[in-house]
């Protein structure tokens, strides 16, 4: 059975004047429709005589029943943290080209939206992670000194160009290996088509319950991406080493830094985003879109097989 | 409940000295430990006073309740074709170094043995895959003509230097992409750290439902490796193109040719193989001794770091 | 001091339409100014009233000061074999989209032939590499078995799908590494941008008097790409393996088998390919183009980055 | 005509025990000798009974004919800049395994040592590069903020985990691309073997007159390491973007920050920095034992192919 949609609320970055657009077609579209519009308190930009209603960013969550953001990818990493925790959907309207997470472009918005609010879509449950730290000397009945979720991936990364990072990691308890390099992604299957690819990683399809640990530049050049079960739990900790220094960042959002004997927690998240797609989605085709794939014989000259 | 092992199948090459010294000693132990030894009809070797019988290789998966492997892992995946199909465990022991399947040297043979004959040992249930050619013009009600297992990969790879191999693949129906290059090594997580792993696949753990789809020297450098769920039903057509030949092998036996029209069916088989590891087996002691991590900071030279 | 274009060739695989509607309006712009035109003997095709000489293959070289070919990069690599040893330089037309080697679109072509013909242009000197296989019992005052050029790359793989090769190589006389993989692509800096590529070979200038030795797939993960100088004499052996084959193809055209025992030998060639490309060749631009560099951020999903 | 060395500067940091011991052991054995010893002033142990005299920095490269490094690669790098400028060898004695440069173990050296004061060496001569940061609003006659020396590498890289940076690099004034990701690496081909390897950048002989420029973890997955020759003049420019932020090292010492519109120059230097080696140096023998090369079928598994 398929979800009703009576309040739904907005956000984009209405810097854009693209997304701006977007944004006043789709409220005067919903409000004609008859469902409740409301706002991201980020949104400033006027509706003019359409009924809108800012709420506080707290409310949004309660109060909506799916978050439309216009906007890239990044747009929706934001709404991602606006809806986790609440059981509320998201539905991305892309600015022009298509994204990996926002794949519906301006031109099929209102038809699109429609579908959606006639019953015909398609959901996406999609994995977050939940990242800590924990202080060396914290007490253990303590919560965590950081804690954040990530729809994409959790990052541990040197800060200085200067120096490199010398991390172990262990999972569920089992120690896996001593890495120098710059760091360590730890991606969801939606992260693992962002930094995780440009690291290495391989692109993991968003039905597989997996987690990849995609080494940044490491040292030991057989320091491979190992892909996991999604209930693992990772944990990382920084060595000692002269000046190096180490921060952690979920979607790209900084958590905070890790010191020798701190220790980096990552695990799946209790909270899933759900992405809702018009009928027809079709992930490959993002892929080759994105990816460039699949224009015949580019990437490489050839010569003996191209004529 | 652990299972009880009464007869024990013994394989292994017997042209290598050091496979027939262990199998004459294990024979040896078993049979004054009261298990029946029975034979690979593959092996020749004389084992004195032992009692041994040689079973047709049909018989061997139904009277075991035990393979014993002894050789690398080239033996163990040799080992799970006589096995697939029956419920019959794989217990590898090395001939010196640590392999991946074959995870048991000979210094501590005999006293593992025990262990797992007295009820002390971990199962480890590895996924197979199975590959079928269809033929283009195939009656849909024949059988395919050519069907076979893999532990490790199916692997489809051009048979002429000369030419590239353009192919398409599906992943349940749905079109995914069209490559151009050498081939593609489809492999389960067991095999992701062989062959895959030249072709810049990732190291999945073998706990994950999980397959990898790594195109080997692909002519689009975004083409990259796909990890999928384990239920999903890959196909692949070879497209016509001037003189490309393909070729089909599975854990590196020949399937058979791959034309212009013909599909490569390629899923998760019912069978799987059941692996004995002794109590403590640790996938990623075997992964740093592998890949030689964790020796320090060797593997490139990084000046700036390393005094 | 720039060349006179007097007698000039022309080639190209006349199959292709487009190719021999190019043909034709080059051989008849030629012949109206006044230029001799004569054709390689592989053409077929009617020029209907245009004065045209089919010449055997061997004149041709002797005969033109300048070849023509009409085509993608593989035509260009077949006429470097028509013009190698001869002081005679290669100007290449595509048939649509700019090829590394043929950078000439047709809708520029007559324009810049005129340009060409007028001395205003530039001369591109590549690199060739030579090959040849010494057979194990071959007596040193014979000549090598085989022998060709090669203006991308010589390629040494296995034939078979099922094993792995296992080849030394030296450089110079010196011991450099056993591998285990697929094979080894030798690159000239031409060759750069194509099969090594592939392989994970850099992009190497033109310009720079440089070797790629590419592994093909290697067993060990660090046996990474090595550039050497362009008079490094390479020498490889095949290691005795059972099964093992080896086959070798200079610019995709096969050489021969190499077995245990046999060894290859490349070096650079004393011939050179002389290009001539129009003014204001631009050899990044061909990159940007070939490799969909430069298009923002396409490529991966980089939500934190992108809005 | 080899040189002769009658005055020479150690260097190492004694911090190190192992150090220590060498630096001891070599300043008595040069002073029976006869020759004259000095110290880098950076050094702080006692040499009891042995005449030494601790220069200052500055004078060190002009009084000595030699400098002698114990250490790493590292404390090399140092040397490097001790002697850049001025036509004094370096000798790198090792502390306890062969490193790239420092290739003399502590067990041979008295015995190397004798060898190179008997004249019985190898020179290497090491490219370096020179890096200058230009400020957006530098007045052309002033003399560019900052210029330092690198045997190694130059590079450029985001300061802050959370932003990628957009940059564009020219050569010899000609565009080549524009760049999204972690950063840059401009390598000799010394540095080769050092960050620009991790990032996945070619092996370059030194005896190649080239430099490296590998992007990290690049965005785009078709911008691949280039290659090109050593008289380059490479330029960089950081685009405007959102809280990005670059900076530059040399050999890993920070040069700067590079700011939106500032501009960094790397090219080849006039400086070189002259390697002392003992006769029958093998630089495929420090890159097998460096990269652990050579050591049979380890680095993956392959059953297949392995018993």
């Amino acid at each position: 059975m398929s979800r009703r949609f009576q309040t739904i609320a907005l956000t984009g970055k209405d810097r854009d004047p693209r997304v701006r657009d977007s944004l006043l077609i789709l409220a005067r579209h919903l409000a004609t429709a008859g469902v409740r519009v409301v706002l991201d308190p980020a949104i400033r930009m006027e509706f003019a005589d359409v009924p809108v209603e800012a709420l506080a960013e707290a409310e949004l969550g309660r109060a909506a029943d799916l978050v439309i953001a216009v906007g890239g990818d990044g747009t929706m990493l934001y709404a991602s943290r606006l809806v986790a925790g609440h059981d509320v959907p998201l539905l991305g309207i892309n600015r022009g080209r298509l994204g990996f997470l926002a794949d519906v472009t301006p031109g099929e918005m209102l038809r699109r939206l429609d579908e959606v609010l006639g019953g015909d879509y398609e959901e996406d449950h999609r994995l977050m992670l939940e990242a800590s730290i924990d202080g060396n000397g914290t007490d253990q009945h303590e919560a965590p000194r950081h804690r954040a979720l990530a729809l994409n991936d959790v990052v541990l990364q040197k800060r200085s160009s200067v120096r490199m990072l010398d991390f172990e990691n262990w999972i569920d308890g089992v120690y896996v290996n001593t890495h120098g390099g710059d760091g360590l992604v730890i991606a969801t299957p939606t992260g693992s088509t962002a930094y995780a690819l440009s690291g290495g990683g391989p692109i993991v399809h968003p039905s597989l319950e997996a987690l990849s640990l995609v080494p940044i530049c490491p040292h030991t050049l057989s320091d491979r991406p190992i892909v996991v079960r999604a209930d693992a739990r990772i944990e990382i900790r920084v060595l000692e080493r002269h000046e190096s220094q180490a921060e952690v960042a979920c979607d790209g959002v900084l958590l905070g830094e890790l010191g020798a004997g701190d220790r980096l927690l990552v695990q799946a998240a209790r909270e899933r985003v759900v992405l809702i797609h018009p009928r027809g989605h079709d992930y490959f085709r993002l892929l080759r879109s994105k990816l460039h794939w699949g224009r015949g014989r580019q990437g490489r000259f050839d010569g003996s097989a191209d004529g």
